[in-house]
């Protein structure tokens, strides 16, 4: 790891930071190929976005000549963004808010799943909480992921998927979920939980690869039991499709069509890699 | 601000700290009166059980001896014990985590309420979220307090009550709540969101001045209007009675015996300040 906090080579901050003490803050983790963000302008106009909604006034400009500098260095990394509310006192109050930046780099994800085999995943215990003011957002409030990503410990298991109190299908602990059935694509609503990732954002609006329209709403268990294809999607893995979703019955499912059309359409115009 | 990390008198933590990265943690914060923390026994049973909901092995005993001898020195302060699941790599996936541990001192709160007077309190639009796997604790994951107290700027209102999503009345951004109607004390319900109180707990349990049942059960907006007292409960404040409600008809309310009672319990058996 190598990091820049406001632009200076440190690697701490101090403990009254309000991002450790309330997860007043936000993060982006990006993926840098060939020295370069392909999907930066996303990452950044995220970034404002929960910024205006956390009351913290970032300066974008800054982190993106720090998020280029540390970039430059690199030919296929990940770089992480992190940005809190800064220091504050004891408190939830916070008035006259400088913002903290936080940009580190780290070595590319080690590939766990043969997207041509496809990943197994499974479905997780905890749920997300209803909390239509938060979400969307990548905020610094992530224990619901963290307690489900405690829930295995199997190598072989690539992601959690994760359902809202009500018991909709939401999004995995650190993916979006789309699902195809009848060569329609479906991704749940983000309206009342979850995180609205750049790759999804990336899917619906850049539509790379994708020739037929992708109905936005709520998901259904049962949906994902009838699916042709499932595939789950980050900024930095890119896709991976599912093949088996553990002590699910989901029969018809296997890596198909529309993902690897859309994983060739990444790999041509961003150059994320298609498989290991 | 005076504060030991892990036992060492710094006054940073590492950027790759899980606290910061996802709010995997907790914390307490505790009054110091005469160079003790009267509650002690009470702020170290929740950090036990939140760190084993929280899947932290966090060592009581170090904690206990760090609070003790930054407590020492003071006569009058408040102690913040924040504990994360300490350094992390990249990714929401926690193995064998060694807990930070921090813990500082601060100032004791100026008075903003003369509790013979009472305080007033307003409602906030921000709505707690219904996540029965995290209520109860005093995790780090606070946007929702944060954006709650982000509501208001008028230094008159000491505090902003808040609903869940489905319109119960629940807690205080920083406090617990309780009614008074027709001599019965009642206090919401937190089995599926809100943060139990270390003096919520000594009123439920060492029940300090207080002569009759609390009934703990979901509670109305309603039941706020009609009620005869209200106060506020805090480890650091102790109880706030409750004045007035802005914006909302609540004609019978004052500062009232049951009130009184607890404060002048509070005082004589723990030293709590009962007033300016």
């Amino acid at each position: 790891m190598h990091a820049l906090v406001d632009g200076t080579p440190v690697e701490t901050v101090p403990i009254d930071d309000r991002g450790l003490q309330y997860g007043h803050g936000m993060f982006e983790t990006c993926r840098v190929i060939n020295e370069r963000i392909p999907l930066w302008q996303f990452h950044a106009a995220r970034l404002s976005a929960t910024a205006a909604r956390l009351h913290i006034p970032l300066d974008v400009a800054a982190v993106d000549a720090e998020a280029r500098a540390l970039a430059g260095k690199h030919s296929d990394a990940v770089l992480k963004i992190l940005v809190t509310a800064g220091q504050g006192r004891r408190g939830y109050r916070s008035d006259a808010v400088t913002p903290r930046r936080i940009v580190s780099v780290f070595s590319a994800p080690v590939e766990t799943v043969d997207r041509n085999i496809g990943a197994t995943v499974r479905l997780c215990q905890m749920r997300l909480a209803v909390q239509p003011m938060l979400a969307g957002l990548k905020h610094l409030n992530r224990l619901e992921q963290v307690l489900a990503r405690a829930e295995w410990n199997d190598a072989s298991v690539a992601e959690g998927l994760m359902c809202d109190v009500d018991g909709r299908l939401v999004e995995g602990t650190m993916t979006n979920l789309f699902l195809v059935r009848d060569g329609r694509i479906v991704t749940p609503d983000l309206s009342r939980c979850g995180v609205a990732g750049v790759m999804r954002r990336v899917l619906l609006e850049l539509r790379p690869g994708i020739d037929t329209p992708i109905e936005m709403r709520d998901v259904t268990l049962e949906e994902l039991d009838e699916a042709d294809e499932c595939f789950l999607t980050n900024a930095v893995i890119g896709i991976w499709p599912v093949a088996r979703i553990l002590d699910r019955d989901s029969a018809r499912l296997r890596p198909g069509r529309i993902a690897r059309s859309i994983m060739n359409a990444l790999e041509a115009r961003f150059g994320f890699p298609r498989s290991q």
